[in-house]
Parts: C-alpha cells; sequence; structure tokens
C-alpha cells in the first residue's frame, strides 16, 4: 500500500517549490496534479504526470480523483498529488484526506506558499490591519459564497475572484464596505507575466476596471500603505 | 547599494523553506533573523548571522532594525531578512519594506509557507468552511485584538495566541461562537516536537486545556472534519 503526498505546488515561479516538495516531485513515481499548476513546476517531475484537472468550480469529477488516488495508491509506493498553492486552501484537498483515510492509505500533507501570499503585499500592518481572510469567489459546484462573515475583516483575499469581481465589489459595497477602499488585482503572481491593477472597490463595482484571470485580489487599507511602490511586481528597481 | 531580501523561513522543518529561500541563505553575506527562526534553519546560512528577535508584542527594538537594514544594506549588496513562516503575515515585514523604499534600498519579498498552513489542516471544506481568516493574539505593541471583524468566519486560525487562550475564547463565545466548536492547538507544528491538543472553544474559556507556546490554534468545524485523525502528526501512520 503506497503513501499518498497532498504536495503544495506554490503559486507558480518553481523557486517558490519548498525543498520537499522538489524531493518528492523527483522520487514519485507517479504525479496526479491540477489544472493551475503551472507547467514550469510540472516539469520538474520524474514520474509518470496524470491530469486530474477541474474548470472553476466543477465538482463532478471529484469523485473520479478520489478513485484515481486509490488506484495509484495501490498500485505504487509512493504518490505525489500536487496542488497549486497551498494542497489545504480550497481546492477540496481535505475531502481527498478523508477519503484515502476511510480506506487505510497513509496520507501526509506538506505544507506550501499559498497563492494569497504570492503577490508579497503585507496583509498585516500596524494600525491598518490586525489579520486577514482569504475567501473563494466561486464554490466547489459552482456556487456563490456567502461574503458576510468576511465583510467586516480589515485585509480580505480573494481567490478565482476575477470572474465575479462585480457581483463581490457589489456585495462587499452592501456589507458595508467604503467604495474608496483600495484593492489590487494581480495576475499571474510569481510569473514572469504577472501584472498589476490598482482600483477601488467602487470602481471594481461600477465594472470599470479591466482584469485577466487568474488573479489575486487583496482588498483593503493595506494595499494603501505601499501606494507609492504598489504596481511594481518586485521592488527591486527603486 | 544592496538589495534587500524578505524571506519566509517557513514554520520551522527546514523542508518547508522553499528554493529561493534555501538559495538565498547560501549566497547572502549577512542574514537578519527573529526569534522564531529555527535553529536547523538558521545553520543553513553561510554568512554571518545577526539576531534582531524581539519578545511577544515587543515593539521598541522595531526602529533599531530599520537601521540595521539600512546599515547592512550599505555595507552589502545582498542582505536576507529572514522572519519566521511568511515574512508579509503579522512580524511588521510591511513596515520594513516601507522604511527601505522611502531609502531607496531595493526589496524584495520571498514568500514562504505561513505558520498557520503548517499544520497541514484543511482549512476549508464543502459545506463546512468557505474561507478563513488569521488573526494574532498580540497586537504589535502588547495590545488586545479586536476580534470582532473575525468572530462569524468559519475557520479562524490563531497564532501567538497560547498566553491569551482564555482570554480569546471567551471573546469569541460573547461574539457569538458556539461553545461546543471543536478547536485544535498544535504545537511546534512541522517540528519533530509537534503535538496536538483538541478541545472544545467552552473548555478553553473555561482554563481547562494546557496548551505550550508556540502553537497554532484552529478554530472551527473543519477541525471535527477530520475527527477520527486529528490528533496524529502526519496521517502516516494509519
Amino acid at each position: 500500500m503506497g503513501r499518498v503526498y497532498l504536495v503544495g505546488a506554490g503559486p507558480g515561479d518553481p523557486e517558490l517549490l519548498t525543498l520537499k516538495a522538489y524531493r518528492l516531485l523527483k522520487e514519485a513515481p507517479v504525479v496526479l496534479y491540477d489544472r493551475l499548476v503551472d507547467e514550469r513546476v510540472l516539469a520538474l517531475a520524474r514520474g509518470e504526470r496524470v491530469y486530474v484537472g477541474k474548470g472553476e468550480g466543477e465538482s463532478r469529477k471529484q469523485d473520479e480523483i478520489h478513485r484515481l488516488l486509490l488506484a495509484y495508491a495501490r498500485r505504487y509506493p509512493l504518490v505525489v498529488r500536487l496542488k497549486g498553492g497551498d494542497p489545504m486552501v480550497f481546492g477540496r484537498g481535505g475531502e481527498e484526506v478523508c477519503f484515502l483515510l476511510r480506506h487505510g492509505i497513509p496520507v501526509e500533507v506538506v505544507p506550501g506558499v499559498t497563492s494569497a501570499l504570492a503577490p508579497g503585499l503585507p496583509l498585516t500592518y500596524r494600525g491598518l490591519a490586525q489579520g486577514f481572510a482569504v475567501v473563494s469567489g466561486v464554490l466547489e459546484g459552482g456556487g456563490y459564497p456567502d461574503l458576510a462573515p468576511f465583510a467586516q475583516v480589515p485585509t480580505l483575499v480573494v481567490l478565482m475572484g476575477v470572474g465575479r469581481r462585480v457581483w463581490i465589489a457589489r456585495e462587499l459595497l452592501r456589507l458595508g464596505r467604503d467604495p474608496e477602499e483600495p484593492t489590487l488585482f494581480v495576475e499571474r503572481a510569481s510569473t514572469p507575466r504577472e501584472k498589476r491593477v490598482l482600483a477601488t472597490l467602487g470602481q471594481v463595482a461600477e465594472d470599470r476596471v479591466e482584469v485577466a484571470s487568474p488573479a489575486v485580489w487583496a482588498i483593503g487599507k493595506v494595499v494603501g500603505a505601499l501606494a507609492p511602490w504598489i504596481l511594481k511586481r518586485a521592488w527591486a528597481e527603486v
């Protein structure tokens, strides 16, 4: 019976893989991977690569992924289940762990750099934000999230929210956030094609902002703290 | 003029360093590090090591850290500022970036595995938690956080909260959370001395739970999702 490692692939840049993820990609005879895993990361895998990706919010295939994990765990001593960002933030990693444990398969989680942190923005800041929250714009199955429990959190990071940005912004305004609040979209964070788009929450609600998916969307006063420099990808060329 | 890298050291296990953090530790002539950086990680640094740690909530020394960063950036081509977990989650990384940029020093942020993710718990789970929040039990300067904006978030991860766990639990109950809600403390997550303590929010509020600092404290129904297995460090020996 093989052991399954649920491994975070990080946000894109292969150098943001952990040493453990890198080692496991080299050792594993098989890697089951998702749609959002960067191809440069995937190229590091030495074993068989099995694509089990789903579209945003698509859930039909989850049972099939479970079946595949079980089948490969019975065939190989070591199986890597590779997920973009961190394996336990969205993406149903928890369900996969439960499924495997119920079937007696040993599981280990290898945390990764979550996409929410890929832009390198301060999510907390003295006097501005005592904490942060992370939500997804698309629920498993395609549903809309209930934003009410998150509406008052000082820094809100939205993943998979580009396609629904207008709805999300209007919902947050309805729930009491300030239309003048600064927000930042970071497209393809940590990749060579990273692009930053700054806009107030009100501008997004009025559908005046162009952004391409995938992007991390940070909402909160922390965006203003770095205002003079916020649009630079790295602050390495000041 | 040197370039300063704000680098996440991850939660403790040296294998949870990113490849980039590992490379920079080998290249940098100097590393300025905090109290919460694991000594096994620190041992990887080839250059001079400068301890600039502070006690929990201690803030007097922040100006001194800024002065040291500036001085080393003027002396060396490459300076690593190493912080436990991710450099932009608590720990005043944002202030350090602003200070350096204002002084014309190029800065680059290298995200890391945040301590909040070190236990490998699912922070989101279909039907149980659509998102999560991270707060600190101790503000910069030692103050108590305002938990009201976070009280309704389905999964709440508290860092630096062990010493104030009774106050935090009572505050969350007062703000409407359920005393029967499961919570999990993970002491020294990702290290060989990792230890897990399961308790309801009500038990913590009644001061019936013994925990040692530092620990990550996860509060929410997701803790119950893995209930039969939650106390195992890795689920690798089932």
